[in-house]
């Protein structure tokens, strides 16, 4: 078998570490930097890039914006949605991903938003679904507190089913566009979806005829036990992050056997785990290179960024000491990583935090030939179905992914030569959905 | 002086004719088709090209979307931003604007949207805000029936005060970025807003960074008292639409005053009316080529676009008889036009039909030494400072006001031969907000 490629791409600076790495390009706020990403991106033929989010300026140590801002650690952060439509304009193969929180926008913008980006990309667009999981993006939006996770998952579950619903308001043949007669569409071919639920009255039908993929490509993170569930029914890709092999090959089975228990071919929901490849002429090359990294960031930066992803303020907690158990954390996979690998080290509170600024998810760190080694075993293991690669710093970091790991991947028969196909959904082989394939997908 | 000049163009068909004509591309929802026109509104120097929206399918005749889908009246309709994002990332000079209401959005994400874009494009972006105008737009977001002008530019208010704040929560050297010491940024440079008002809570700050344009150019349509008062005190660019000169002389003292009554420059607040450009090699070849175009639109299909403009079922009329007077209308511009017109005429509802369908904002008829005239005339009399120029079909109305109008209009010394600067403000002559002009722009 082969596998898929995405990457994983802030739209701003990367990590906490990622902007003073002395090849990390400056210009993170110009059209250029990601037209220079994607290129590489394509030439390397990865499946697709993907820009993760998050609404507010990260609010962490002391409460307060500060440490985000003094140390770049989560901010800036542009809206994906145009990023990676630059992106698109530029490639031709390329897909493009977007995270957009179902806490904090209307499914009927979200649904037509993405509907536009599948039909001018000539269907390559993808959806990285979240639920968000700071307080500081929910004080944006008129909320004092993010909604428990149960409440988050309710909203998204139903904003789901708004989203696709519109998505099939048109058939695919809906337009004649016949200029003789003066007939446009088919009325009978469009239909409102007159949806009235908990959290949404949206009644439809979409502007925008139905996407060329039929829906765009649904990517999905969760990791907690409403994530999963929903992402076994909603997702084709789930995007995630594994200390170890082990725990990666359980992750891989239970949520495969979720989407087969709903009636899912498992081949059509893709698990990709972050990697994040510092790749040497040998390991002792890369380990030194990974050290260098590691070194760029400060205890406090590297707290800023954990207190932010675990929504606590840690500053309550002696840094001399162990970390406490946190509850109702933000990102419940980050922080169970982090306990995890703390208890193993015995690690204190600013130990943690040195740790944690660095803190690449799924690090490959070897030769190249090591690193497709690793990424051969995992596959093997039925760990993944391929992986979305992290950079330490960009573009360099794809740079030397795509001109050293990418071929080597490719001579053992694991990666594409060519792209397969023209939509995201052919390259990862995944069906088109059928027009009301909804029905199958909701609760 | 010399004139602005913006492009009116709809991301999806033109109008109820403008796809049947035979010269019409087909490719309307494709990047290819939009990246064609940028590139030619580029080449002519044009300031802007400028995306109007509706967030629904027109419900019009017998309260149906039949007609709208039938005739192609009104949709389908892409989200304006990601087109106006491709547009941006394939000319270098071209400002782009897009139409997103304060109606059905949340002002955090708006603001995020057009800093990122002013960021993408280095300071081309603009935002034609509306208000909505449409009760089927309402009924995609929860509400039974379109709110009251008075209550949607209540919100309108607010939305562009917490939207200019959110811009202004980063000063514009607030990012240091030194590498050597590992500070990104300054603290004491971003403000959250605390914003805690009657439609919205916002938090802040913006996790953009201020645009390179300060404000990105905010453009505003509304014809009516509460639309005149509010643009002429956010405003950067006013578009209107006006069938006799006189009625756009009048208008243009009278929101050139309002602006000077809030303490603003007249001269930094442009108003540029809407002119359809129908070239021939002289006026008869011209009123030809328009006639052919006129005969393109049913009466059904063009009542079916007056309907949702106006945002009333009209089915209840008699097609023979006149139209009677409409209570809260949609577009009031448009309502207004059509009253004084047909009552000009005596025209009956069939009759206003065929016309409305056919209908372009602002028809110039002619060689291209007539329509320079107009031009000449009107900016001469006080009633533009430029146009914002509609197409009966695209790309051919745009490549052949390029060729001929463009040329006759440097001629006369009446328009530019280069760009004057690299954002769109510097383009229009508009000057950088600096940080804080929010307190000046409110109620």
């Amino acid at each position: 078998m082969t596998i898929h490629l995405g990457a994983f791409l802030n739209a701003g600076v990367q990590g906490t570490a990622g902007w003073r790495h002395p090849d990390a390009a400056p210009g993170f706020l110009t059209a250029a930097h990601y037209v220079r990403i994607a290129q590489v991106l394509e030439q390397g033929l990865f499946d697709f890039a993907f820009v993760p989010d998050a609404l507010s300026v990260p609010r962490s140590l002391g409460d307060s914006f500060a440490p985000a801002v003094k140390w770049g650690s989560g901010t800036p952060r542009l809206d994906p949605v145009p990023v990676i439509t630059v992106m698109a304009a530029v490639t031709t193969h390329l897909g493009v991903a977007a995270t957009v929180s179902t806490g904090y926008h209307e499914p009927y913008n979200v649904a037509r938003e993405f509907a536009t980006i599948d039909h001018l990309t000539g269907g390559r667009s993808g959806w990285n679904v979240v639920t968000s999981f700071q307080d500081a993006e929910a004080q944006n939006f008129g909320q004092a507190k993010l909604p428990p996770r149960p409440q988050r998952y309710a909203r998204a579950e139903e904003f789901l089913e708004v989203t696709t619903r519109l998505w099939d308001s048109w058939s695919d043949d809906a337009i004649v566009a016949d200029k003789e007669s003066g007939v446009f569409g088919r009325p009978d071919e469009v239909e409102g979806i007159d949806h009235d639920g908990e959290h949404f009255r949206v009644q439809g039908p979409l502007s925008v005829p139905r996407p060329p993929q039929g829906y765009p490509v649904i990517i999905q993170a969760g990791a907690s036990e409403s994530g999963r569930d929903f992402a076994a029914r909603w997702a084709d890709v789930i995007f995630c992050s594994h200390e170890s092999l082990e725990s990666a090959v359980a992750f891989y089975a239970d949520v495969k056997a979720r989407a087969a228990a709903h009636g899912r071919d498992p081949d059509q929901l893709l698990i990709l785990p972050a990697a994040t490849p510092v790749i040497g002429r040998d390991a002792q090359h890369a380990l030194a290179k990974h050290e260098a990294f590691a070194d760029l960031v400060s205890v406090e930066a590297g707290l800023s960024r954990l207190a932010y992803h675990v929504n606590v303020d840690l500053t309550a907690y002696d840094v001399d000491g162990p970390l406490p158990t946190l509850e109702e954390v933000g990102v419940e996979g980050h922080y169970r990583e982090v306990v995890e690998f703390a208890e193993r080290e015995k690690l204190t509170v600013g130990q943690i935090g040195r740790w944690y600024g660095a803190r690449t998810e799924g690090r490959l760190i070897g030769s190249a030939a090591d690193i497709a080694d690793t990424i051969q075993q995992w596959v093997d293991a039925g760990a993944a179905d391929g992986f979305v690669i992290q950079a330490t710093h960009v573009p360099g970091s794809f740079d030397e992914f795509v001109a050293e790991v990418v071929p080597e991947l490719q001579r053992r028969g694991l990666f594409r030569t060519e792209y397969e196909g023209t939509t995201l959904r052919e390259n990862l082989g995944l069906a088109r959905p059928e027009r009301g394939e909804w029905k199958a997908r909701r609760k």
